[in-house]
């Protein structure tokens, strides 16, 4: 295949760490980035510290993507469809074929499902592919599963287990899960969606359900609730005393024939002494699968990212989601 | 999709255990079975214990491809591909689909390149799939391993483990393994080629290297050596007293660049009392995977054939790999 001409939407902790290794591979060329605020100006090769590359960062993405007409955008700024949506679509119209880390992308149709359909068209008329991926969703919570249950005859009910010490990750990370805070802190944030915990349970279940043939009727997401520290724990960052939050958890249930059959649980929090990502499928025969520890979720999003390209691009144009791809693998 | 109809070549266990779940599926009819020797007259559906289908088993499976010209054949006779080659260019030629759990289909072009490129040829002119798969090679050992890696942004080394009690399996596989021999009659049948071991090691080396972009150079598959009963054990089938053979370990390994970097170890044995399926992948980031108990080998290589059958036929024809399909999935 002929090499691509790549542009970074979105500099985040992400979408530095999906760009870094754009940098390390063959076939990709790293042609424009652009971000609102951060590294505005800047030579993005010497952000990168892989040395100047004389690609400055803008804070116009649409004069980029005009001045530059990449191949592929690799797009990283939000978490929700409705912030990214003019984005994505913008472009799609400039021909740009679009891998996002925008978690409700990476299965859109249930939540946002005019918005998914309305890019499901665009990207087949300017023949590009658009999708949302990541380790999670799109990757352990959904893909994997799904794999594992090809050795099954008969799938009766998974459930899925993230548990992760946020000690490790950035400061964002265990900002966004409460840590530190006090409960009535957290609940207060909480309601004023100031924290969020993790988006992407529902997507995840979603996905599952589509690529089987289960018709999920209902998915009942629970408010992440906070997990209070029962001993002094720390991070880099913060050091939380007994009794204040280290972090959350939260749970989704999907539901097929009345029943519960998809359950995902997530936890991260400061000091988590047992990391791992378990899943069980009940079925004939079962599956009982651990991956400890916990696979390192930022590094693992940007591999994800990167080696969804090929795939994707083999992909017939439209918006695609995991299910679609060819098995997945390092390249 | 309209209805596929499938005939079935090889009515040992495992070409049992497919057609049992083949009767369960929608979108799938049976319209004819063969066996050289076994079940021949016999009414099918009786055979696998459905009731009566008007299927008689034929011990002709070329008769049966003109009579009912058959969408897919799903077929299940032997391990190598010289021993099965002309039954699946009778069936290409018939216009019929084909997966069969060959386990040197798997992965072809290393071992046979020359038939690979014919049957690929002939696929190709015949505007139909064939695929070699099953739960390994086709599964454990190599597709889950290429997807477990797609978390990765640097892969190092690949080390996998299947560790297997073969006293829940068949007698024919504990006979395979060279249960309830002395250690000089196994290694007598084994030069004999009367027991072969598992064969399939070679096949998922190369099929990773193939799919991750690495040329591997070199594979050194070691003759598989006995496991000695250190005290009696038992299946039931055999009784083993301590010293006697109680099944057999293998390990392949592939190197690339001078190094070892696909390492393959199986082991079967009556009495294992620690059953796992185990991938270790050093990179970056890390992947340390364990399914435990075992997944049950013949259920779900039935299960893998069948789930394999709507990923196939959404591929283009020709020959193909499991790398080629989508994420497979329980459907």
């Amino acid at each position: 295949m002929k090499e691509l001409r790549v542009l970074h939407i979105g500099l985040g902790a992400i979408g530095l760490e999906v760009a870094k290794l754009v940098s390390k591979k063959s076939g990709l060329r790293t042609v424009g980035a652009s971000d609102l605020v951060k590294y505005v100006g800047e030579d993005f090769g010497e952000v990168l510290g892989v040395g100047k590359t004389g690609v400055k960062v803008s804070s116009d993405y649409r004069r980029v993507l005009k001045e530059v007409k990449p191949d592929l955008v690799l797009h990283a700024t939000s978490s929700y469809l409705q912030d990214v949506y003019e984005q994505i679509v913008d472009c799609v119209k400039a021909g740009a074929n679009v891998i996002s880390t925008c978690e409700e992308l990476s299965y859109p149709y249930r939540k946002h499902p005019s918005l998914a359909k309305n890019l499901d068209h665009l990207a087949k008329e300017y023949r590009v592919r658009v999708l949302g991926t990541g380790v999670n969703p799109g990757f352990l919570m959904d893909t994997l599963v799904l794999l594992l249950t090809a050795v099954c005859q008969e799938v009766y009910s998974i459930v899925v287990e993230r548990v992760i010490d946020a000690s490790h990750r950035r400061e964002a990370f265990q900002r966004k899960i409460g840590a530190a805070l006090t409960e009535a802190e957290f609940k207060g944030k909480m309601a004023a969606k100031e924290i969020s915990g993790h988006v992407g349970l529902e997507e995840s279940i979603a996905l599952i359900g589509d690529a089987m043939g289960w018709v999920v009727e209902r998915i009942e997401a629970e408010q992440p609730e906070p997990i209070i520290a029962s001993k002094e724990v720390s991070s880099p960052y913060y050091t939380i005393s007994a009794g204040r939050v280290a972090g959350l958890q939260q749970t989704a249930r999907g539901f097929v024939d009345g029943k519960e059959r998809i359950t995902l649980v997530f936890k991260a929090y400061v000091g988590a002494e047992d990391e791992y990502d378990r899943i069980h499928i009940l079925g004939n025969p079962e599956v009982h699968q651990t991956i400890k520890p916990a696979i390192q979720g930022d590094r693992a999003t940007a591999a994800v990212v990167v080696n969804s390209i090929w795939p994707l691009m083999k992909c017939r144009p439209g918006l695609r989601t995991m299910k679609d791809l060819q098995t997945l693998s390092f390249r």
